[in-house]
């Protein structure tokens, strides 16, 4: 894999991880990803610390090549890639930080799997900053266009953490109105405050409910044209009859011609682009979380028992992931 | 870095690393390095876990591509690429897990730098293991080539840790005799265990003790003909007169044509393949545990310094490392 006298790609993306997560651990993740050129006063007044400090970490993020510097060291601009990179690191981050319960307690996880699923839990903002930049090439871009093109006047995201992908949505569809779903009332904090930091909150509902709540209350989807749930609904899947009662009430509440945005990751991908990861996720999931992702047929037939009348599956980029829409 | 529709290199890199990750704290690492075919029955005994859950993880390697399983699912077989997958991993290992202090830590680091630096220490076995994978190719095979094409009949290594590097070597030169050192009373008695269990402890003697020691009794050194020491030499080098009195003490008792072999990385290498890595092992070093690297240059002055004849530096595989050879 890595023999190849010009690069060493396994070490390059392993220092542009450790050092993209230092950066965002600084807080100054959105000044890099501001893509223009920034000063040292700025870094250290975001980050909290000494400008001779913020020099210190800024010369090895230029040495690494992820800034250029100016002749006089005062002002830096973020490399043309940086995007890429901050991709790649997500894949990174996600597997050996955010998952590091499930690899520290490998063999405990294995020696009694019963006592112990579930018993471990991964770092919330790990899972979600990970995921996000995955997401940035890895799904959010076909997921919204996938969204965009149905032009709906009211968007519902189930699982929508701290409310991005529906906060760009309402941005890019001005006319619309959404209602952002989680479990997590720390998430619904801050997706209210982001909504009203990006101007939509009058346009954005913040609901505090469990997914499953909706199968004795669908009030949240009632009337919704697209209805999102990313990497949330496999969590139902424990109990195939809960899924099933939460895809009905779902198809009953939403529009006539709406439909569910599903994405989510399918197990163990036998081919060569996607199997590495894919088998990663699945086990991940089966042996930390206890959850045993759904077949792409286990989806399908679970749309068609709800009584959606089609549904279409698309492979995104992420390696296993695909994105189910199911029509009413 | 990805923009590649055929591969996800990171997904790739990072499911592989996770993977080994876990077989590691399995316990199963020997059984995948062994080449050989072997079964399920003897990853559950090493693991010490039931044989059921030893099949679901060998299956998840064998999703990814890291196992061939035959078709009863009872015997499987490393891929033949394992050895690079796992010096793949070292990178990501190593940047990612084992210095996870300092990326944790990294705002508290910049902010109190003379009261936090060193305050946060790393996993050793995190260490030590990472770094064993990145030098399967990244620096172990020139450093042995340079030391037995010397055919030295006395070797000394200093931080020797677990021994790994001097058994191997007494193991292919069957008539020399060795000394590990090492601060850690707990790596020598590893060094110990391992040297009886490889049948070279008759000429391999194990000292606990520092390498700044040697200031003022050198008689670990004396008369040995290849002195080596990997990446422990730059801890003496936060005061640089210690640096010389070691030198010094090193060249006046090793034999009349002996040598010093230092492989140790130098900071802030500019070039393309080296420039992240480098970046990434220099910070690191610098921020986290207050060791400022010394240049090529400085090193050449240390050995010139303290009476050597001639240094020689030759770049190794892992970005940002060195071999210095000073001959007496």
């Amino acid at each position: 894999m890595s023999n190849n006298d010009s690069t060493e790609m396994a070490a390059d993306l392993a220092a542009n991880a450790a050092l993209l997560e230092m950066a965002d651990v600084l807080g100054i993740s959105p000044i890099l990803d501001g893509g223009v050129f920034f000063s040292v006063a700025e870094v250290a007044a975001a980050a909290d610390i000494p400008e001779a400090s913020a020099l210190s970490f800024l010369r090895a993020l230029q040495a690494a090549g992820l800034v250029a510097g100016d002749e006089n060291g005062q002002y830096f601009t973020p490399c043309a890639d940086l995007a890429d990179r901050r991709y790649d690191a997500g894949y990174l981050s996600w597997s050996l930080n955010a998952n590091r319960p499930y690899i520290d307690h490998a063999a405990e996880l294995l020696r009694h799997p019963e006592a112990t699923v579930g018993k471990y839990q991964r770092h919330g903002r790990r899972v979600a900053i990970s995921s996000r930049w995955i997401g940035s090439y890895g799904f959010y871009p076909d997921v919204i266009s996938e969204i965009t093109r149905r032009k709906p006047a009211r968007i519902v995201d189930l699982g929508a953490g701290a409310g991005g992908l529906l906060i760009h949505l309402l941005k890019v569809l001005p006319a619309s109105s959404g209602l952002a779903l989680d479990l997590s009332a720390g998430a619904c904090e801050e997706a209210e405050f982001a909504a009203r930091h990006a101007n939509v909150h009058e346009r954005l509902a913040v609901v505090n409910r469990s997914i499953e709540s909706l199968v004795d209350d669908p009030g949240p989807v009632r009337g919704a044209d697209v209805v999102h749930a990313g990497f949330v609904m496999h969590d139902a899947t424990r109990d195939m009859d809960v899924l099933d009662a939460i895809l009905r009430a779902c198809r009953e509440a939403i529009s006539g011609n709406g439909a569910l945005v599903i994405t989510d990751a399918i197990p163990y991908v036998d081919n060569q682009r996607e199997r590495a990861f894919s088998a990663l996720f699945t086990y991940l999931h089966e042996g930390g979380m206890g959850i045993l992702l759904p077949s792409e047929e286990s989806w399908r037939a679970a749309f068609l028992r709800a009584g959606f009348s089609t549904v279409t599956t698309t492979p995104l980029r992420m390696p296993g992931s695909r994105v189910f829409v199911a029509v009413r």
